[in-house]
């Protein structure tokens, strides 16, 4: 009998792949000729894990913690994680309500299979991080992206998702500091959307991944305006913890149940080693590593934003977190994804087209990921100054 | 205004908790009150992960290997597991079909999402790996549980595949060596189950995460029949890295670019340290560990089987692989979830019910795991004739 190999589900037509990683593969094709590459199209800091993390993974592992956790995680890190939020953010967080994840993707996934039943809408910005959409579409339930500009610093707003609100929608996915836009949701702007999300009845997600990675003003997390949210956060990028892959989640209270049960039967349990390593993330010694980065970061953020605006880039709000740029280079193109394989042919940076993370003027916008060198960020400018002029 | 908790999805109604769990609670009350439990409840090898691999995966957290690798998994792993298909099995794998993931869990939420449609079905027998069901009502597909007694050794034929398939049926899971039963799928059946798929234009998932924890005859897998069928397979339990977080699943070729999307989507990549410690498990020192290992398995099945007959349960089949014996409590019990906290209660032995494996006579059947020392299951024995009889 002939093979017949199976056809595929209709969801796999929605869901896209990262349109950067054609650019990546090119990239790693001239790298392979002797081209110089550099690099800011990368969602990943350049620093590796800090040592205190890193030491206290090799521990573990010498004293055979490699057996499976409980599915919501290591009691110690759970309780670790709350007393956090108490000790830096002055919120009291229930350990109980918090359920360690293999990174963010996985909470995000309890986040949306807990909430979404097939055709509700989860309203969120266009643009936004890719793989928020595809969370909901996986489990049946529709994304809609509304179209943000820098007159709301590429965020919802109250106004906006009442606006948007209809019979179907069931829930708001924000993010601060967010994915590409590298801006905040205001405390009062969080307030706002907070009220009208109760007033329906539905659910908000909070994209807190970048928590911490601030530049300008403090940190602050949703959780400060009452436990009636999903936030969802990571250790990989303030923590530099990428490839553990290790985030949590934090749960309503009358929720946590059904989260636990999802991530029993879906997941199992986060990764031990990495639960054990991540313990020494919230000492002095690795405390005082990622302050450094932290500020490194806003050097390097601080030169960006300016070298990129007078080359021709627009970047109309001042990134205040996250590790990225998202400049306008209408100036240059209306096919941003044409443009970052050009950019890359004669110059040799690699930078990810706005089709990544939406519809909405995706065409005109690029995304700038400061993490590589300052001198390589200089190197990466004037290369373009020199092909752009 | 007040707090207004959000309501979950209805999916949500239909994935249970593992009813061990409540089970697994009431023995650790009693163990803090110093009762001595013996566990034979446990999924998870009593053994930690084999020196060679923790040694690799410390060698690779103090070379800073904490990065994302790409979504399908590190290169040199990929070949790794294929080179070992073919030395092992002696059949053809392509490196490029297979995909890393984080654990088995990973390998069945990529096959289930990139087959299922919402209400299309998926058949599997019934008692199964309980989350199998989920992974399939989670995308919103359903899956029928048919009933499978001893018989047919609790798997299906290809006439009960053929008997159930209808308009709505779009793939068949199997799993050899099987949770909770222990027994495999022969070859012929194997084969005479993939060609009605083929017939029906269907899928083929065939759960292989006990693949090499086999006592009687050599382990085959599925891809030996061709590479229309999805193998999903683990580094849990032969290899021992249950903790790591680590498997892979084999996609039929035209399904891999699908299944990469899925993967950069909603896992982005399984974890780092446990990528580069997987690939100390293919040395003859790693493999003279797990061959020990399997040895100690198969001592164990073959003291348990006839001892537990010896007290009055009933083993119909004899298991041939993992690490489980399901058993008929018949002659003690038709309630068997009350059974086990009962015997908890007398005995301190921790068994798991059948309901956690489907409802076909699980209230007759419990499973008993060898995942705990000889001396302990000769022990648990003990104890359970003193209390049945």
């Amino acid at each position: 009998m002939p093979v017949v190999y199976p056809r595929v589900a209709r969801r796999m037509a929605d869901i896209a792949p990262f349109h950067v990683m054609e650019l990546l593969a090119r990239a790693q094709q001239l790298a392979a000729t002797g081209r110089s590459i550099i690099h800011m199209e990368v969602g990943e800091p350049d620093f590796s894990t800090a040592a205190p993390i890193v030491a206290a993974g090799r521990q573990a592992l010498a004293e055979g913690r490699t057996g499976y956790t409980s599915a919501c995680g290591l009691p110690a890190l759970r309780e670790a994680i709350a007393a956090n939020y108490a000790r830096r953010h002055g919120v009291d967080v229930d350990p109980g309500c918090i359920v360690v994840t293999p990174g963010a993707s996985g909470a995000l996934l309890l986040a949306a299979g807990v909430l979404m039943n097939p055709g509700e809408r989860c309203l969120l910005a266009d643009p936004t991080y890719p793989c928020n959409r595809h969370f909901l579409r996986f489990c049946e339930g529709e994304a809609v992206g509304i179209p943000v500009g820098a007159d709301t610093a590429f965020q919802l707003t109250p106004e906006l998702v009442d606006q948007h609100w209809d019979a179907q929608t069931r829930a708001v996915m924000l993010a601060s500091p967010a994915n590409p836009t590298g801006t905040l949701v205001p405390p009062a702007v969080m307030q706002g959307i907070r009220e009208i999300v109760r007033a329906h009845g539905g659910a908000l997600i909070v994209d807190e991944i970048y928590h911490g990675l601030v530049y300008d003003e403090p940190a602050v997390t949703a959780l400060a305006g009452g436990d009636d949210v999903f936030v969802v956060n990571s250790f990989s990028k303030y923590y530099g913890m990428t490839g553990w892959r290790l985030g949590w989640l934090v749960a309503p209270p009358p929720c946590v149940r059904d989260v636990e049960k999802l991530m029993q039967n879906l997941l199992i349990a986060a990764p031990t080693p990495a639960q054990y390593a991540a313990l020494a993330a919230f000492t002095p010694e690795a405390e005082a590593i990622f302050e450094e980065r932290r500020l490194a970061f806003r050097q390097r953020r601080d030169f960006l934003v300016p070298a990129l605006r007078a080359i021709g880039f627009e970047v109309p709000v001042m990134p205040q977190g996250a590790f990225y740029v998202y400049a306008d280079a209408s100036r240059f193109t209306d096919d941003s994804y044409s443009f970052c394989f050009r950019v890359l042919e004669e110059t040799g940076v690699a930078i990810t087209p706005g089709i990544d993370f939406g519809e909405y003027q995706a065409g005109r916008y690029v995304r700038f990921a400061y993490t590589t060198s300052l001198e390589a960020l200089q190197d990466g400018v004037d290369r373009l100054q020199r092909f752009l002029h």
